[in-house]
């Protein structure tokens, strides 16, 4: 039972909002909205930020600025900022700024690389078969590595396709490990389009946590049908330590049309917090980041705990 | 772990959208719309329908129809309808119209009463002392009862005052008691803005179901904070077996302001429903009834589901 369970004491956030997020808008954010932004949820004590993505400026307008963003940022040197690579193209950009980047910091300490675990999502995606993408990011994570970068890599549509449907979990495992084997030090499981509920997410993390030995198990939930923190929970309960969430409920897969995207971070920190579950992150800096980049949009945002504020217990 | 855990096969629901839901419009709504939504409510499959309140109609003008809605809903004799008694004037009229309802069916068929466990909230609301309320219930119940009614008693604030912060388990489980002893045959616990968390909600929900014997718990949560469905996931994952909610997230307490209220029905069942835990209930008549009712109010709802629609596995 969740009340007599060992839930752990800490867990670690990787806030990607100004990816995930910033790249959802319909109406390009300025560069200079996104860097106070940024340094505002790097003072958060948050400790993992993605920041910005390598992808064509033709087909990701809305992050066309990543080097500007990189280079503009002041992030205190123990939050470590990771970047998404699409591919082996993004990473020679992305390397490429990394040995031009001047001062006291590295540009980027963490890439993200991503695919689908269905093959419908992933053509739709990035035009490749799911085996494509694998050999292609085969190559991609050991150069990363030699380049002193951490790898995440995100398996999207882990727990269900919105064009497939089931997507075994055995399959995933076997990307899961591929991913592992090739350099990958931590694995997210994405529900992409919140197709996800708590039991089999329960299932699938015990699964994932026992099968993938030293890798770090990410849950990134997305908060489509409501279940986002009950997915949480469960995945909690299963032994996962580490989730992805974006302020202000930014961001997340547009299909369906309309649906809402990830986890509010602000929602994600006030339910840890209650439950006694650290993170790290003061929630009122959260909360008044939120603020911000609602106000920077101009209009209401998914996040509850924006909308009512924390729980005050006197 | 909950993967493993044995989740009921099956739960009850009452929607309270018609009694809940419409109170707390700004716009009161026809009489004739709420007759044609609560007749489509009827015919989701849930068994247990909220349907109008006894209140004062100068307190509450969004309820002041609650004769004529009774007089004109179409509703099937297996489920059971129920009204909220604010105290003995109200069962007084309640009653009078019970004696007076023609039809093939009683005009409902189960009472609601309720306080709050917290004197402050109990003072705002009603105007009285916690134990004024208990003395006024404990001469109500038997009535109810005694005309043949069964009685759910709703302890508001159960998990959390907005205004005194915490609310002792032991203080909540002693009204409770003295509910059940005054013949509630339900009791409904009410996290009524929003504070509870799911560590508190497993230790609550087994140590209810241990103390109150026979009597039925019931959950009544709200998503101020996102969270509605996470402690869902806690109390079933303790044994509860009885939740409340509201077609299209209508309803709730207007504190903290501009906070959403009721976890959503079609978000509630859809997590049951996809977790192998039966409701009874049609989601794909639901999600019609609460685009309805979003149609009436000419805006868009905190409903999830409503937005992404259901999960389809293929």
């Amino acid at each position: 039972m969740l009340a007599e369970s060992d839930l752990p004491r800490a867990v670690r956030i990787r806030e990607v909002g100004p990816r995930d997020g910033f790249q959802n808008e319909p109406e390009i954010i300025p560069t200079s909205e996104k860097v106070r932004l940024i340094d505002l949820l790097a003072r958060t004590g948050v400790r993992r930020l993605e920041v910005t993505s390598f992808v064509r400026p033709d087909v990701i307008p809305q992050l066309a600025d990543a080097a500007e963003v990189l280079a503009a940022v002041d992030i205190p040197q123990d939050v470590a900022i990771s970047v998404l690579i699409p591919n082996e193209r993004g990473l020679d950009n992305a390397l490429a700024l990394l040995d031009r980047h001047p001062g006291p910091r590295r540009a980027f300490d963490e890439i993200n690389v991503f695919l689908s675990a269905s093959e419908t999502h992933n053509a739709k995606n990035v035009n490749r078969t799911v085996e494509e993408s694998l050999v292609g990011l085969e190559a991609v994570l050991p150069r990363a590595a030699a380049a002193g970068l951490r790898c995440e890599a995100v398996v999207a549509t882990s727990f269900g396709c919105p064009y497939e449907g089931r997507v075994e979990s055995a399959r995933v495992l076997e990307i899961a490990n591929r991913l592992a084997a090739a350099g990958a030090q931590e694995i997210a499981f994405g529900d992409t389009t919140g197709m996800a509920n708590p039991r089999q997410v329960g299932a699938f993390i015990a699964t994932a946590l026992a099968r993938l030995g030293g890798t770090e198990v990410t849950a990134h939930f997305h908060n489509t049908r409501g279940q986002g923190l009950a997915n949480v929970l469960a995945a909690l309960d299963a032994g996962c330590t580490s989730f992805e969430s974006s302020f202000g409920e930014l961001g997340g897969c547009p299909v369906p049309v309309g649906a809402t995207g990830n986890i509010a971070t602000e929602d994600l920190v006030s339910m840890l917090h209650e439950m006694g579950v650290g993170t790290g992150i003061d929630l009122d800096l959260l909360l008044a980041a939120a603020d911000e980049v609602r106000t920077v949009l101009g209009r209401s945002l998914g996040s509850h705990t924006l909308v009512a504020g924390p729980v005050r217990w006197s």
